[in-house]
């Protein structure tokens, strides 16, 4: 499968974005990025949305012009047989169960408090929704740590795209309001992907 | 890979834990159920916790004592390789693709509204948040509909997990105050599957 001339609409921001960057850099993975402003609306346009009709980003799109959504999804998409997604039905099965967990129990909380703060300004109106998100930002750390305790990567001692899946907002999680130092297996595990051959930090804005 | 003496720890009023029992109808896999009372903090135990750190059902226990949470996941594994969950790295990321779209923006709204009324009785409390997931589940329905216009099931004309992840709370939806009717795809959807021949219905309780 030729993964060149790929094409990536993704803000260069957000963590789901990142994630693709971030394996594609592991995996030696050409693409074209499309820079999309989610704060500007761009993602919400009729063109965009005959895109993805769901309009989020980041979006995958084939030469030959398919398109697919979900930023976990790409990556088992473009990590297919590698070893970053690869094993038997029950190695990828646990992995899988490790980019739900991300995508229900960590990043509706962890990434969208990051969201109000840095991006939105952090405005009084949204104070409480902020407060609310406190518990199961942390709760989400706490499980990653007791399973990090055990192994250096939450497939095991592979790493995978369920360690992208969830290093892409929990290294940033103190813009988001939360002090991950406590956690000395998740501190671990963020030191250990950093000296990775092939890591690229996320580009701040 | 045997899928005798799997066991299945579940409540069987989540449409989480009723989409592994009817993939299961549908392939003919043979298990043993626990029931688990959420509302009664079965998940929140010490050994409940041992099984799975998240505290979430459903959670499947294979013969030699693993443990795979994560009701997407489960699907994943049990029907892998099987035409549930088959063709080639496109075809498979394109029903992840549903799947993670399910547990990000369809059921944090729906199940979540279908959780406080029929569950929590509705109570005072918490008439903010669900006003507040109304607009996220109409979304959801809306990008459901969209793709059902154009194809009978959502990774083409193949029945597979991504539709069992949705149909679980979308057949639902009613009970957590969203009317489907206006949706004709998805309504046309919802009885296409109820005809399968491997078909059963959740148990209401």
């Amino acid at each position: 499968m030729s993964k060149d001339k790929l094409k990536i609409y993704g803000d260069g921001r957000s963590g789901n974005c990142y994630k693709l960057q971030l394996l594609c850099a592991e995996m030696n993975i050409s693409f074209d990025w499309i820079e999309v402003d989610i704060l500007a609306g761009d993602t919400r346009t009729p063109e965009f949305l005959t895109r993805n009709p769901n309009g989020r980003i980041p979006l995958l799109e084939l030469p030959d012009g398919r398109h697919l959504a979900e930023s976990n999804a790409i990556l088992c998409y473009l990590a297919d047989g590698s070893e970053f997604f690869g094993g038997d039905a029950w190695d990828r099965a646990n992995i899988l169960q490790w980019m739900f967990f991300e995508q229900y129990s960590h990043e509706p909380y962890i990434a969208t408090s990051r969201f109000i703060i840095k991006y939105l300004g952090n405005p009084p109106a949204k104070q409480s929704d902020l407060q609310q998100k406190k518990a199961g930002g942390e709760s989400a750390l706490q499980v990653m740590d007791q399973k990090l305790s055990k192994s250096d990567y939450f497939a095991g001692d592979r790493f995978t795209i369920a360690d992208i899946a969830l290093f892409a907002y929990t290294h940033v999680a103190d813009e988001g309001g939360f002090d991950v130092s406590p956690y000395s297996g998740v501190v671990d595990w963020i030191k250990r992907i950093r000296r990775r051959p092939g890591f690229i930090p996320m580009v701040k804005k």
